[in-house]
């Protein structure tokens, strides 16, 4: 029984992350569409969820040099998807902030996930979808803790 | 019917994203305990998934300047991670090779996530894991032609 549980963890996990391999794959794909590299739609999306940053904060969570992220967010202003914002109580600090055109180069990508996504699933059953469902919403119930422990 | 089934979809890439994030995020975690990066990580798992490359093509899986890799690499080689090596039959050529300690890293973060994993499934009932085993099982086998079109 112990060994039959641990088949399956191993199996989830395998799944799991070779789904997320070719998912993120084709959405890289379509990043070339609108012109913008991975670490530019990194950058975007952290700002987008977690708001806008000074450029020190960005380069930790990105565990890049501050000089790469100023280099990358120079070539994000040129293309106007981010721009640099001084704040309004203290001038000294500098924050980058997500603009128009980034929130919609974020909201194509994510239509393109589903769709992709869509396509692969219309050789599921509908049955199968539905576990597939279910199974993965539990997952993430048992798991949204951890999003903010860190 | 059509309404039900985008429905599903979108909560299956929802979740899919979000289970994706947080168990990423784990995985993170313990890369400090090997006093490691993210991006050392992400170029550890090019070469031992791809096979030894040279510094142009890593930068461009990576999508990152060829100065931003040569730094990388060069701090990867003080800590045994990887190293140059020069083409047997072509000298002016140099290929970056993870090194057995790479592989170790690589192995202990895949345990973890397995760890991770199954101590959030837990809360699953065994058909609940069942049917997330099946569900993925399925997912992976409609996507996994993908991984060779590009």
């Amino acid at each position: 029984m112990e060994k039959k549980s641990l088949y399956n963890v191993t199996n989830i996990e395998k799944y799991l992350r070779k789904v997320d391999y070719i998912t993120r794959k084709k959405g890289r794909e379509i990043l070339t569409d609108f012109n913008i590299t991975v670490p530019q739609f990194t950058a975007l999306q952290i700002l987008i969820n977690q708001g806008d940053m000074t450029i020190g904060e960005l380069s930790q969570k990105m565990s890049l040099a501050c000089s790469t992220i100023t280099d990358l967010i120079d070539r994000m202003e040129k293309t106007d998807l981010v721009e640099r914002k001084r704040d309004e109580e203290d001038k000294r600090v500098v924050r980058v902030e997500a603009l128009p055109k980034g929130y919609t180069i974020l909201e194509e990508v994510l239509k393109k996930r589903i769709e992709f996504l869509d396509s692969k699933l219309t050789s599921l059953s509908y049955e199968e979808k539905e576990s597939l469902d279910k199974g993965l919403y539990c997952l993430y119930q048992a798991m949204k803790d951890e999003q903010t422990d860190k």
